[in-house]
């Protein structure tokens, strides 16, 4: 254990040396590592599906869940679709070097902001093995240096997929070191890594609730940890019964185990009459179970097709993360913003309303990193957004919030252009 | 003390509610609440001299040092320097309500971001009694809730400005609980405020090097923590003489105790033979002490009226705050970049060059808040930057680097008009 500690500072200090290096490094240099990368993945594809059949033999073995397993496994789609992404990666434009703001002062200084990267970007993730490849482009894209910290469930497979960025990548410019992974599974290195604030300018922990909270409780460094998501969509007395039930319908059901799914949907009274039937059949079609409150139960009760039980007082504020969404009739806007302000997570919220004071009230009010009106919360996400693609999805307010895209990665510099100015 | 500390919260759940509310408040009201606090800094200066004059015995008393009593006390052309910067932040643009990067994706979803305020600002700071109302206007006109948390020494006065702020912005119809003043100065409830990680979105801490490490080891929250600056200044094989010697006579003279002020001063050996006589002569002139490496010391020892010593290893890297420079020769700007790399805080760094290719390079590889070329690092600041003020100037490169305005007080939010689109 103490070699590893050795290890790890020693791939901090190799990565921070080398991120200095990243910093100034031509879109070029990056964009062809990149293509290397996604070249690489498909004529080592026979290294990488062997690795990880180890990986998913022992994940068997071990009992682990059908889903889990599905996440664990690589196929030779898969990988073409790895690397596919990381083409789209390289074709992005490049966030370094992104001037703005830019002016020349009353004293003739020319003055303005140029976007530089953060720096050493760490990652701990779990059994999720295209991560390795995801997040690494991203960085390596904007600059930054990255220090790979994989799930034991899925060590063979990341490991020579770290083997494949490392090498593709290096070949095609980017200096030595710039990329590290862990080669050991020792939990011990985790929070070793937690303490490294002087190396890791950024921490991004991808998997379960239990890892991420974990990471964000424990870490010295900033962290993004989004990744929590209670999600409302509010139908209002002059939605659009049929635009609302394609879109709460849609929020729950089009893949219910992510963060900007729908978890509560609220129902102005006057509308429930003749909305709440129509989404509650829709719903029991699709297999969603219904938690609901006393006023909305006594219009759905006599549909006896519906998955129906009375809510308690934890289905509010609950992510479900599954067929499963939380049911609260209100009589006013206020009431639905009151219930968001209560009970959201401060990640995607959404109202449906022919009404544009309603409308502009929402978009206001409502204090989150996504706010719609008459349109899904599923929208949620990086690539949907047109970012390209995104690391995560920031429930925070410091530095970015809602998806984590290229830019998101980057930090910022003022650039100063003088002719011998001087503090009067 | 328990006491305190449910008094504590109980004003962090005034802040929080009150925050809500500013979040949407026009510009308008915002802004006459500012103008009412400078009218009322006016209208109330004997009852705020009267308190001053309290803290300024007992310091006085106390052995306080004349500096620290200087920043200590207030009087009548302070109180209307205070109330005059106040009308220049009233009269700022609104950062609030700024919408940026919107436009429609390819499936009619009209997409931006809108800029709103973080939240709760706490701010711990010590004896100058103006940072309650520098901070507080600060907070108020980018929309946030403010918890203040002043020094010992400077207690009445900043009780006093604390309420004239409070009155004066209620008044103006800033709702009530957005200003909190922490009437106690037992140090425990720092302790307690730096745990309010629910309550609080970022903490500002405004004083010495001690309380600033104190805070950044130990709150919860994001911390803007800059405050250190160790800045160096080059001076290039091709710099223009004149112009060096007057930025490097700048950068360490004009106000030697802020962080922004040189500390370090690096000269190429091809100039030092003209250069290191001409700045070290004008620089004794002002009583500046010299800590000078073995090459230029041997240039510049034949001069008796300087004051000089050699330089040891603690004076590389070391924030002098007072009228002493290290100076050390070398052989080429990357060495001058490296030293750079090696000692910087990430601060304010200039070179002086004729130089086009030395010029970028500076500007492209050093990585720090403000990078200059040929001018004085004095200009780090807020409203020399055209930002109108500043709470800080920022050495992190999450969220925001350099001088902290009111844009860098804010975060933003995604703003989404649909029109029934659900993801496909």
């Amino acid at each position: 254990m103490e070699a590893g500690m050795e290890e790890l500072k020693a791939k901090g200090r190799a990565a921070k040396a080398a991120a200095h290096r990243m910093a100034y490094l031509p879109s070029e240099v990056k964009n062809q590592a990149l293509r290397n990368i996604a070249a690489d993945l498909l004529t080592r594809k026979d290294e990488i599906l062997a690795a990880n059949e180890i990986d998913y033999k022992e994940a068997e073995a071990s009992g682990m869940n059908a889903a889990m397993l599905d996440r664990l496994m690589l196929s030779s789609d898969r990988i073409e679709a790895i690397a596919g992404d990381v083409l789209t990666v390289a074709a992005l434009p490049d966030p370094v070097g992104e001037v703005f703001d830019m002016r020349t002062l009353p004293n003739g200084l020319l003055i303005g902001r140029k976007r530089v990267p953060l720096g050493v970007i760490g990652t701990v993730y779990e059994s999720r093995p295209n991560v390795t490849v995801d997040i690494s482009v991203l960085c390596l894209k904007s600059g930054n240096a990255i220090i790979l910290r994989g799930g034991r469930e899925a060590f063979h497979s990341s490991s020579v997929l770290a083997a494949v960025v490392r090498e593709a990548c290096y070949r095609g410019g980017i200096p030595e070191g710039a990329v590290q992974f862990i080669e050991s599974t020792d939990r011990a290195l985790v929070n070793q890594m937690l303490k490294m604030r002087d190396v890791i300018d950024l921490l991004i922990p991808r998997g379960s609730a239990g890892l991420i909270q974990f990471v964000y409780e424990n870490a010295t460094m900033p962290v993004v940890a989004g990744g929590i998501g209670v999600c409302h969509t509010y139908v209002d007395r002059t939605a659009d019964v049929a635009d609302a039930v394609a879109i709460a319908y849609n929020a729950k059901v089009q893949r219910p185990t992510v963060c900007n799914a729908l978890d509560t949907l609220l129902v102005h009274a006057d509308i429930a009459p003749q909305y709440l039937p129509r989404i509650a059949a829709d719903w029991a079609k699709a297999g969603v179970a219904i938690h609901s409150d006393e006023r909305a139960l006594a219009i759905l009760k006599s549909e006896p097709s519906l998955k129906l039980v009375p809510a308690s007082e934890e289905d509010w504020g609950k992510e479900f993360l599954a067929l499963v969404a939380a049911v609260k009739m209100v009589d006013s806007l206020d009431e639905a913003l009151a219930h968001i302000e209560r009970y959201g997570s401060g990640h995607s919220e959404a109202i449906v309303t022919g009404e544009y004071n309603a409308a502009m009230r929402f978009l206001n009010e409502v204090d989150a990193a996504c706010v719609y009106v008459n349109a899904s919360t599923r929208f949620t996400d990086g690539s949907q957004f047109g970012l390209g693609a995104e690391v995560g999805i920031s429930t925070q307010k410091m530095h970015a919030r809602g998806p984590l895209g290229l830019r998101e990665l980057t930090s910022y510099k003022w650039i100063i252009y003088g002719s011998g100015q001087v503090r009067p």
